[in-house]
């Protein structure tokens, strides 16, 4: 490998491989090094090529995880050195992905780069719970949100207003820990506790649960019992559902 | 084609065939009919089988539109005759999609139907600007709303404490008819005038254009001249943007 090489910043979508698109399955494809950050990708970095430099600077259980700053080098080093690099995000990378302190690094060091966007998680459970995420007369805002700021617990100046509306879907990430507690202040804020709500765990792979209940009744679920699998919550005038 | 078929609601993506998932391309390719909306499927369509039926049920500049009672009414036919239909639908299918009609007529005359989630519109727009919709610690919430209802106006319920929240990104569909008495009414509720926006339009598609301005430029803009193109427009505490 000589001269310079680039960066593509690749949304995964969930983790099922099917749910990658053309063109971020051929950036996997052509990649000299991939820099992914968690276990679900094992079935996609299958697809890569057997020489290709696979390197997991994610968060794992029990391991230290490398800092922002140390990602975007690595990035820069093999970008350097001449390499395609692959930066495989889950999810869509524009949705609570962290992309920003890794763009403004590589736009700094000169490095030529490309967002591929993806499906995003939430999307996908939707998909397979046969729940549309916005109703013509019932659900016409939509809104996504993460609870669960740099310390872990719930940030403060969330805009009630904003998540306690009747007319909005809303979409929970990292939401497990402190749910009972954002579930309190929205029926504190008018919400109805028995507005439905969706979780839904390992979104489009093979130990994939989705689970209809109500904000309150989850609300006492996850104070009894977490789980370990990743999970979305979904909020709302949530449709029936039909999941085939 | 005997027995009973089936129906793939299979979102799309924006336009751009390269951001069809794997599993929507194998439901294109294998599809005995498709049912798709909108021009902008034209690319995406080349990639079906010679002898599939293509019938468009969307809107078109100047000619009537099937009802939504006649789209559903179609697709049980063909997926009685033993067909293999695609319900095609641009952007993601859950997000403003008109899916849960459809979802329902399926259900209730007993046709097997999946959901196959897409890159939604927006989340290209971004990528393609070189903008994550979410940031750290200035855009913590994203939410989506089309600003357009049943009879073409802004509509009337708007929550504007979350519209006008100075900590979120918005990206507002269908807005760009709407947009100046929209902006009226965010920088009436305390948003500042100069708060970034982006309009994008034809996303994905050859034609694309990303204009970068404010609220208020944008509302000055679009209020003498609206263009034809199908447009997004995102707001919030955008990042500068590096667009490659």
């Amino acid at each position: 490998m000589a001269g310079t090489g680039s960066v593509s910043i690749v949304s995964s979508g969930p983790g099922d491989p099917e749910l990658l698109t053309l063109r971020a399955l051929r950036r996997i494809e052509a990649a000299d090094a991939i820099l992914y950050d968690d276990l679900s990708a094992g079935p996609i970095l299958a697809l890569a090529r057997g020489d290709a430099d696979l390197v997991s600077v994610g968060k794992r259980a029990g391991r230290p995880s490398p800092k922002q700053a140390e990602i975007s080098r690595l990035l820069i080093d093999y970008a350097r050195s001449g390499a395609k690099v692959v930066r495989l995000k889950s999810g869509d990378g524009g949705i609570f992905g962290r992309l920003e302190e890794e763009i403004v690094a590589l736009s700094e060091a000169g490095i030529a780069f490309e967002i591929v966007p993806g499906v995003p998680s939430p999307l996908a459970a939707a998909a397979a719970a046969g729940i549309p995420l916005t109703r013509r007369h019932t659900a016409r805002r939509l809104q996504f949100i993460t609870a669960h700021d740099a310390s872990g617990t719930l940030p403060k100046d969330l805009n009630m207003a904003a998540l306690a509306d009747a007319g909005a879907t809303t979409v929970v990430f990292m939401g497990k820990r402190t749910f009972p507690l954002l579930a309190a202040q929205l029926v504190a804020a008018g919400l109805a506790p028995d507005t439905p709500a969706l979780l839904a765990e390992s979104v489009s792979q093979p130990g994939q649960r989705l689970t209809r209940t109500t904000i309150a009744a989850l609300a006492a679920s996850l104070a009894q019992a977490l789980g370990d699998a990743p999970a979305l919550i979904i909020y709302g005038p949530l449709a029936e559902g039909y999941a085939p």
